[in-house]
Parts: C-alpha cells; sequence; structure tokens
C-alpha cells in the first residue's frame, strides 16, 4: 500500500556508505519522475546522476544538513549518501518550475524505499559553487538534490506538543525523533 | 509497486460525477500528504475539502481546464470532479512553500489511484475570486487544487516526436493523448 511507502519515507542522513547504488538503479528511480505529473505537460526537469566517491564528495560539499541539529554538520565519512540525484529544471523550456521538482522528488523517493533505500531531499544547497564544480550550463537551474542511499538511522515519529515545536531532534542513542502536526490540525474545514 | 500506480495516475479531466468521494476518504488522503516531507518540518500546508454539489460548483468556476484544448472550457455538468482537496500555505508559519505542496500532491493522487478514484493537479486558479466565494482568511495562499473523483476517460501516453511538441491532445474517439519525453532526453549525464 502506498500509506506504508508514504510512512517508511523518512528523510535519512546517515547512510551504510560502503552499499553501492547501481546507476541502473538511479535510472530506474528517474523513470518514476518521468511519468509523474508536469504543469502543462512541459518536462522541464533534468536530472544528473552521481554514484561514484568522487562526484559524490562534491556534491557533498556543496550541501547543508539538517539545521536543527546545531552541534551536527552532516554525516561522517563513511556514514555519507552512496548516490545523488540532483534536479535542475531547464530554462529554455520554462522560466518556472512549480510544483514540477516536488512532485518528482516524492515520485523517486517513495521508489527509493520500495527498493530498500532511503533519502533526503535536499533544498539547502550552495547553488553557485555547485554549479561550477559539476560544469552545469547556465541554461540549467539546480531547483534539489536528492540524497540517497541504504539508511543507518532510526526515525520516529511523535506528535506535536501543546508547544507547538516541530523541530526534529536527536536523543542520547542517536534516534532521530519527528514531531509530526494532527490531521485536526491540518484540515480547516 | 509503486511505479504502477505512478503509471497509472493520470491527469484525468472527466469524471462519472455522479460517483461520490466521502469525506473519510479526503481525510485519508490528506493523511498521506501529513506523512509526506516537509522542508524543515515546518509543515506549513492546510487543506480544505470539498465534496458537496453547491460548493463544488463554486470552486469549479475558479479553476482553468486543459490549456491546449482549445476547444474545450473543461468538463460540463454531469462529468465534473466529485471531490476537491485545496491546497493553501499558512503564511504564518512560513513566506513559501517550496516544494511542500507538490510533493504532498503526488502522495494524495497515488493514494487515490490506489483507491480507485483518480485526478488532475490544478495550478491554473482564480486565486482572488476562490479566496473571497471560500472565505478563506489572508493568511492562507492558495497553491493548487487537486480535483478528484472516479475516471471517466482514457488517457494513453506517447513519445515525443521528432519535433519535440509535448502537447496533450484528443483524437475522434475523445482519447486523451500525452506525449513523454524519453528517459535519455532527462539524464543530463
Amino acid at each position: 500500500m502506498v500509506r506504508d511507502l508514504i510512512f517508511k519515507n523518512r528523510r535519512y542522513r546517515r547512510f551504510f556508505q560502503e552499499e553501492p547504488v547501481s546507476l541502473e538503479t538511479l535510472r530506474e528511480l528517474v523513470d518514476l519522475a518521468r511519468f509523474s505529473p508536469s504543469a502543462r505537460n512541459a518536462q522541464p526537469l533534468r536530472f544528473i546522476l552521481s554514484n561514484e566517491p568522487k562526484n559524490n564528495a562534491l556534491i557533498f560539499k556543496h550541501l547543508a544538513w539538517a539545521g536543527y541539529l546545531k552541534d551536527w554538520a552532516g554525516p561522517e565519512e563513511g556514514e555519507r549518501p552512496s548516490a545523488y540525484i540532483l534536479i535542475v529544471g531547464d530554462r529554455e523550456i520554462s522560466p518556472t518550475f512549480g510544483s514540477d521538482h516536488g512532485i518528482a522528488s516524492q515520485s523517486i523517493l517513495l521508489g527509493a524505499v520500495e527498493k530498500g533505500l532511503g533519502g533526503c531531499i535536499i533544498g539547502s544547497i550552495q547553488r553557485p559553487g555547485l554549479q561550477a564544480a559539476l560544469h552545469i550550463p547556465n541554461r540549467y537551474e539546480i531547483l534539489l538534490c536528492l540524497a540517497l542511499g541504504k539508511p543507518k538511522e532510526t526515525v520516529v515519529l511523535e506528535a506535536v506538543g501543546p508547544d507547538g515545536d516541530i523541530k526534529y531532534y536527536r536523543d542520547a542513542a542517536q534516534v532521530h525523533h519527528v514531531p509530526k502536526r494532527s490531521l485536526d490540525d491540518l484540515i480547516l474545514n
């Protein structure tokens, strides 16, 4: 059921870095994005795949991780993503990309979860630096980076408490806790 | 498999309007969005549900349908959506909503497909009019409208031809054709 996949699709930030993700797998995941809705069917998204250590390291250093965990700068060597799918938008097709990249990301991540992988949608990217490092032509706008791998951490959902605090946190056992608002809080009528 | 659901999740614009979609079903679909990723876990999205004829008609007249079908203004009475989920963003939580509504829409639509329903993500909305008609406070920004129902049309995927035309079209038998770019066209490396 899609509910189970959505539930299992937590945001993972630590991985078994030694477990590779094949290019074939990445292509299968992009194929899920290909068949997902696109505004006016313009299909302006393009994808850059990475699953080799050197390229992965290049991408990694342009990403920001887990803003609420002030004492954690991101996964250490050995626990980093095994692969990335960088989503860019082709400005020659469309000046804006609306919801297309969000839709594509969810398709890719649900496909990844089904394959026993997990990941993280990262929007906090040093864009000019990454654009230069990967020699991405200016025609393409960097939208999102999907970090992928075999998850190495436990993520637990909690209810948001009376103080309304939605900041995720890590406990002493390194379990990651994520407060979620209630269904009645989300539905206005 | 999620691939099958993504493949079946075509953009439907004609429905068996007489087939109701229950509020309980709409709530289950919003619950899928609730457990989907949200930037900084801020969870700024809110949802307005509609499944009654009067309210549906109010929403319907603020939506634009199928821009490429110049001789078709949208589904006629009897073939209109049985329900809507309007996605709005709470400006008091976040000034922008990034990819959150795209992600949420894909979760909701995949859940709908699994339930034998189908729908359409509509971004072409007469926003000020709808905001006033539904008495939505200014605190909330209208982002997307998901039209839902039991699909009444056949949608066929095609490969984009050498001319690169991605406009969808309807044939004489009212079958809706959607050209999709190839996987190799989407992957830049």
